[in-house]
């Protein structure tokens, strides 16, 4: 079932479900204190993700075997989750480990699935795919969320429609007529482009021709002095299955913002995530002055990510009164991308593909 | 079409209709005023009942033969039900009486489907099975109801589920932890079992093992002296279709609580239901004492029931994602409960049945 | 795909497509201004109508060609319609007039369907057939809207049904029964019939059997003397795919009230219709007496249409919770508006008409 789409072939990009060998945050860590539990969602697949009173985490399929009562609505007990209904234990790897009604003679059931789970960088991942293959997957690099240089802005919002559509969406620059109301009249130009095993990088420098633009798009865009800025680069990445956009200045070593998102499926036909986003701003040289600023910054980020949101969901229910996907693409980054998700993702069932 | 199931196939019990014939509760007495009608529903049938001005009562379909308006939208004559729309009249037994704009050499149309309908314990039943069978079936036996010693406390509210749900959820009183917040730490013992034709029952006594509970919750347990309480048994009983809960204590001959349940089922696909319930209460040695306290013991009841329709709505939803029942089950109580339900029932069509 | 279906035939006329081969309002004027866009929709197609500086309109498909983002959500330059999310820009013709960002190499891709779009009567007017046919079929005549003795008053409301149960409505005036609460007890009496090439007629006098009825019912029946309100008579017409209402005086010339309306399906399966109504008044002699009575007559007005729209949209829903029409019709008026609408629609493909 797991076996990556080929590209170049027809399949149609908006069935294709994303690769769950790859670890993804379903929360943030301060949702989940410890002795508490919460739900997670991954295309379909209810999570309860516990933290035990030491702390640790664990992640179960959030239905208990029984009779399918939520766990997540369940309680901690040292290191089990305890069903809320009718209290069948669970230890962290999803097995029955007791039935407190049930004589001896009972045999065990069947538990449920665990998830490899692990915290880092203030969020909760998961691995949702084959077990065996976490170990050698690595979580993403975000350290520099963690840098005492940057500070981060954490986005979570549902978005209706394929992850998909998310990733050709912040690829292709020329979306930025969507923004014009925010940043102005703004000429996009393709510096290049660069692909490799998982990944498509394009690299743009923005032309400002005018026009009135929110103040937090002159502060986002700045990298330090205006001299700097004038020769500011944004490069946009889909590392499967992420996607980072970073803006630089040309002689810099270090961004000046980089936004690192993944789209997690929601439903089972992977027609919602939840877009999780960080956004890692380097603090000005003036003490302070990245908080005085952060309200005016989340503003501007928060209508951008409406607009898209608003682009994204349309395409989305294009699709659906189609039943297919009509989309007419000339750009060279944007079919990039799209061939790598198809690579990269699984293939929809011969039956659903058509 | 109405041949029950066989026990012990595997029918999908989900799946299982009820069994229409049986008088069914589709409304309180006090809503059907003189000379009026009102909309009930049972398996997706709308049915249409109306009140004539001598106090009569007849339940019809509630769509006019002629263009399906709803009949609990017209107006009452007589004894005869008049559409809303272009006032056809019906007789009680769903007959055309007249169409008034038509000529005499109209053939009258087929009428509508009328039903069985009685009058009871401050109820109005409806039979939605075969008439021919309504007048050998009993209505429930709810004389306490009545009795100058009790105080009847009615419920009625939509749950998402299938009725059988319901059924098992009361059946299994280790779902006693589903209400710890209200009932504090509660070991059930099971006393014994026992069956027959058309019915299961089992008996608990309740052990507890202290934490906060609700005041409620000590109130609806005594039956009297806290002597007597202390040998309080509980009496779990599916009388096919109904269900009853009876608190007594060991030596007393009437109990100190009885709860009177039927789920019916709203929509076609019978995953919904519209549970009523009478809750009978002995009135305390103390006179006037029973109003006093009814707030707290309706507060209890109905924050009780919120827990429950919780649980059963969980499990109908992971009914639905599935396709499919996947419990495990391993109570024999359940186990006996859900044999009789598939027993008494309508067993799918085969079509769907799978 | 556009034959008609035949008459007598046992189409089921619920699933009859309405004839694209007309003109259809699908806004107001006031509602568009220069240099706007509006989102239209017709049977499933959404249909963005612009309006050029020059106060032109045109009405291109409301998906773009490359990505199917709302082009009403773009911005119109010149007598150009611009998408909102990449600028690709359309022509009035829909063809593609230029792609920002695209170098000269790329081969311009399929653009959008445009449809002939009419400004008249204050509304606009759009052709969602075959183009060819729009230069040969007239705008529906609305003169009196624009007659110096005549006041309109305009009805926009979404109703959840199929457009032929509206004409059946209209038609058959013994749904004044329906009406009881506002306008009394009514006896209407067929005057006669006729029919001829698409079109259908009936004419009523009403015999008011008292009862209070609303204010407004007086007056809109009043024609202006009381002596000649007594000789009314109620014209119905369906005059495929529109529908008026004619109350004149037996010896008047020109009518006291005129209703023209148009039942444009919103959705696909036309379940749904935008109902639009234009009610033309002949100003009483006393001038400024229409203006003092608009309020009154437009509560009226208002007041008829949700109990008619209440009946339709019960009718709707019971047809498809029985997948079928049940309808046992008795009333030759409007069995010869079934007829016509099957006649003039489009036949339901054989796969799903049964």
């Amino acid at each position: 079932m797991n076996q990556p789409g080929k590209p170049g072939t027809a399949a149609d990009l908006r069935k294709v479900r994303i690769n769950p060998d790859f670890w993804y945050p379903l929360a943030r860590s301060h949702q989940l204190g410890k002795g508490k539990v919460l739900a997670g969602t991954f295309a379909g697949q209810p999570i309860a993700i516990a933290r035990a009173e030491t702390g640790k985490v664990f992640a179960l399929e959030d239905r208990c075997a029984h009779r399918q009562f939520p766990l997540s609505l369940g309680t901690v007990c040292g290191e089990r989750l305890q069903c809320g209904y009718h209290a069948w234990r669970y230890d962290r790897h999803g097995r029955i480990a007791a039935i407190p009604y049930a004589g001896p003679a009972t045999s065990p059931p069947t538990g449920v699935r665990s998830y490899p789970c692990r915290e880092a960088y203030g969020s909760l991942f998961v691995f949702p795919g084959n077990p065996e293959r976490a170990e050698r997957i690595p979580l993403p690099d975000l350290s520099l969320s963690d840098s005492p240089d940057y500070k981060p802005m954490y986005f979570s919002r549902q978005v209706n429609c394929h992850y998909s559509f998310m990733h050709e969406n912040l690829m292709d620059m020329n979306h930025q007529f969507l923004h014009r109301r925010l940043m102005g009249r703004v000429r996009p130009e393709l510096l290049g482009t660069a692909e490799g095993d998982g990944w498509v990088e394009a690299k743009y420098h923005f032309h400002h021709l005018g026009g009135r633009r929110h103040l937090g798009s002159d502060l986002l865009s700045a990298g330090g002095s205006r001299a700097e800025k004038h020769y500011d680069v944004m490069t946009i990445r889909t590392e499967y299955p992420y996607q980072t956009l970073t803006i630089s200045g040309r002689d810099s070593e270090f961004p000046s913002v980089r936004l690192w998102c993944v789209y997690v499926p929601k439903d089972g036909a992977e027609k919602t995530n939840q877009s999780f986003g960080i956004l890692m701003i380097r603090k000005p040289r003036i003490p302070g002055m990245v908080y005085a600023l952060w309200p005016l910054l989340r503003h501007f980020a928060e209508a951008v990510f409406a607009e898209d949101r608003m682009a994204v969901e349309a395409e989305q229910r294009a699709y659906d009164e189609w039943g297919g996907d009509r989309n007419q693409e000339v750009y060279p980054v944007t079919l990039a991308v799209r061939e790598l998700l198809i690579a990269q993702g699984i293939a929809p069932e011969p039956d659903t593909s058509g």
